[in-house]
């Protein structure tokens, strides 16, 4: 359907007013220095995503910039998810991944089967997951699937025959959220997308337990495949190990130097990137962060230091921060529904359904 | 894609049977004596809609105009809303008011992306609703909610970049369903869209509390931009103030002649109009409806007066009725899908999608 | 929407992995001795199917055969429900049932409005289900039901004028499934389509009671529509009447041999086709199969024989069966789709939008 669209067309949604686009880096800053790299993205064809660990460098940074065109080219009259109909499992409550997958979707023209309460669903009667992914067979092209059980995907993997995405399992992993948090990093620092290290590698701090938080852990993962740019990485967290035997010993061995701390204010003036988060895992428990952890626009910041935080947030991120130029979790959180937009044209093949402003590198 | 779609295409059921057309005005007649204006309808483009007084008087008129014509002309096959993204967010559950919306979007090709408990994502979580009207930004194109608190517009505004219509807000309007009521009302009387006076300006029984029920009230504000046909509202309540001092004020203002009474009874058979309701807010609860206040084919109506009623209904509107001329509730309930998706096409600025039989004036 | 879809156009799925392949029959075997009669599926037009009995022997293996097509060729592309509206209104909640009516339609480009828990909507404020009929018919243009209660079709009848597909009611009926279940067994035995009885007429063996469960109950009534090709049908029950009175009517009137046991072992190694269940109705309550209606790779059942189970299982159905030729119970699941979309292109009127490669006789 590429008829003109008259001259009311949603383009005009494509720019932003003027006191938001301040605290938005321009996506198209990454693209000035390369394309995305089309057989990277081709090898993603039919392939699950469960980990982050199932992305190459390369795929991360193809995805980041195909996101980039997508946040920048009005390309739904191209509806080039047209007839792919789109499972989204979750087992455990989400409105706001669902919704990100589904907006993404359906601005491709892709369908939606949308299974916002799964564990109210055979499941409760005693039904295996590998039976559900039989089911799915029959009903969609792919599957998104959250899960409270770190576990699920592969046993739902016993029975399905399409590709499925991981939006959170347990304690496991959250692949899509970590492309989303890279991509905001990669367009508030382009040279990110580089081989050459940036001019001044950076600080990060990360509030949480690897170990057992999925977005956290997905985060340090992705950070493995920047590390020419990174030149510390400090865990502030209660907890004694907050990163666990496994992920410790895969960040040791990329050589990335981790600090952990329980002391945030610190460290604080030193970071470049600080990834905030509303709850902490201690032990087995969730519990909202305390007052030693909270960032307001008083907080001894250092200058161009940008901030993220997988929203929702309660207390520990003050509003007073949203119109300085440390937020960069609103652009994080814009950003999500692009990145899971090169995603889905990848793993469901349709990357010759984009237009041809959208130039990829062969 | 305007393909042809072969003989079975669906404007078959365009025609309704026998029985139900003689309830059903025929939505043509408002179109004798004017077409929708054009400049009225496009300075809704991208605006948001808190309240019946956000709209003219030549608006609401256009607005039933557009409705008419949508009514009797299948458009389905013109996709006027094709790529557009809208969010039904329902922080107070009301499944016909979100499926009316919903239809209406549909139809005319627009996608959904549909929250039908609202309430129970970030919100519960402590989430602000300044932040949800910011991940709103990145999702959709268009947001309709609805909340059980009056100020949740103006606070998901603070967030919110894209336009949004009130599907009801707490004690506030609901100002799409007073749309509903003015179409039927319309459509029943064409001569209220005309400037002249009808020759016997109407009667009006209002059944509720407009200053704390927002459906009373929105239908009450938008009578104001039919004041030259209107001979008297009596507004029928068990409560001393059933307008509440804003309201009251409002009407003062406007010069509407309101008589209050408890006993519907006694004006029954000089109203030409009697909007019903299943509900009543009494101080700070809903009751239903007492016997007193129960209309059935036996009621001492007078010829030719049309009840109104926003459905749902209990026993105070029996079935008996259905079946008589005086039924323009069905007719009301019919009618809201149209006017809903004239205010879509009109604020999502996709007034040159509809095929030419539609004709605007300039 | 015809533009070329590019070399990763969807059609690759039609090809299902070698393992499974092996598990589901050949959907074209069905075609080779006859194509789907259109004026039998023609006058399907606009009718409601409340009951397995709504079919003639005819439209039955029409739809077959049409899901047969549907299951083969790739007809997305063509958008043939394009411009409908279909309304899911589940007030018995069935997740499964639900979810292949939606895939059916979105993926012939319908669209839908999910109503997943009817009960808590007007219902639940006393709302009658016909004033729900009446408001259903400005919103869609047919509509899809479960309900708990039997009579409940009838009674949303009283108020609707759209076509209603009766997804299960009560202890009524569930005649979608049945289409189901009847195709995986025509796929299996392409005789079953033809008048000439087959030359090893089927001993069928059912579990459960089809006086008062739904699914057994249209199974049986659909056999009749095969009883040419029918040696037996042995119905294992614990209860002394599980037929009950009008299906024993019928069944007898029809004349097939109807045997009621309570020992399946004993008749196990005879059957051809064994439709098996994870509850059974004793009484007035379900209640969980007990160990000696339990089947696994182990089970004496006779060569060539095969499984059906209307899904979820629980245990009374062994994985080991899985992977051997006895299960149809994944053909059963994945087949439901097509016959759904068979039945919905009928009844909307839609046969003409279907690609040339899809035969017709006249």
């Amino acid at each position: 359907m590429n008829e003109p669209l008259g001259p009311n067309k949603s383009a005009e949604f494509l720019e932003p007013p003027e006191t938001s686009a301040s605290l938005r880096p321009d996506p198209r800053g990454i693209l000035k220095d390369g394309a995305p790299n089309e057989p990277a993205l081709r090898a993603l064809f039919r392939k699950s995503i469960l980990s982050v660990r199932d992305f190459s460098r390369e795929q991360i940074i193809s995805l980041c910039r195909l996101a980039a065109y997508l946040e920048s080219v009005e390309i739904t009259a191209y509806h080039p998810l047209d007839g792919k109909l789109i499972i989204t499992a979750f087992f455990e409550a989400s409105t706001r991944t669902r919704i990100s997958f589904e907006s993404a979707t359906l601005r491709l023209d892709g369908k939606i089967i949308s299974i916002p309460e799964g564990g109210q669903t055979g499941v409760k009667k005693g039904e295996g997951l590998a039976d559900i992914g039989e089911m799915f067979n029959a009903y969609g092209d792919l599957v998104i699937m959250r899960h409270t059980e770190t576990d699920a995907l592969e046993r739902i993997q016993r029975g399905l025959r399409l590709p499925i995405i991981n939006a959170g399992n347990g304690t496991g992993e959250h692949p899509t959220q970590a492309l989303a948090d890279w991509y905001a990093l990669m367009k508030w620092c382009p040279g990110l997308a580089l081989d050459e290290p940036i001019a001044e590698p950076l600080n990060i701090g990360l509030l949480g337990t690897p170990g057992s938080m999925r977005t956290v852990k997905s985060f340090l993962l992705m950070a493995l495949a920047f590390k020419q740019h990174i030149n510390s990485v400090t865990i502030v967290s209660e907890m004694a190990d907050p990163l666990g035997k496994p992920v410790e010993e895969i960040v040791r061995e990329e050589g990335i130097a981790v600090k952990i701390t329980n002391d945030m204010g610190k460290h604080l003036s030193g970071l470049d990137v600080i990834y905030m988060n509303s709850i902490v895992c201690i032990g087995d428990q969730y519990t909202a962060m305390d007052a030693s952890y909270k960032l307001d626009a008083a907080s001894p910041l250092k200058e161009g230091a940008v901030i993220l935080h997988p929203l929702a947030r309660l207390e520990e991120l003050d509003k007073s921060l949203d119109a300085t130029p440390h937020n960069l979790y609103f652009a994080q959180a814009h950003g999500a529904v692009f990145v899971r937009q090169a995603l889905l044209l990848s793993v469901l093949g349709r990357l010759y359904q984009l237009p041809g402003d959208i130039q990829l590198t062969h």
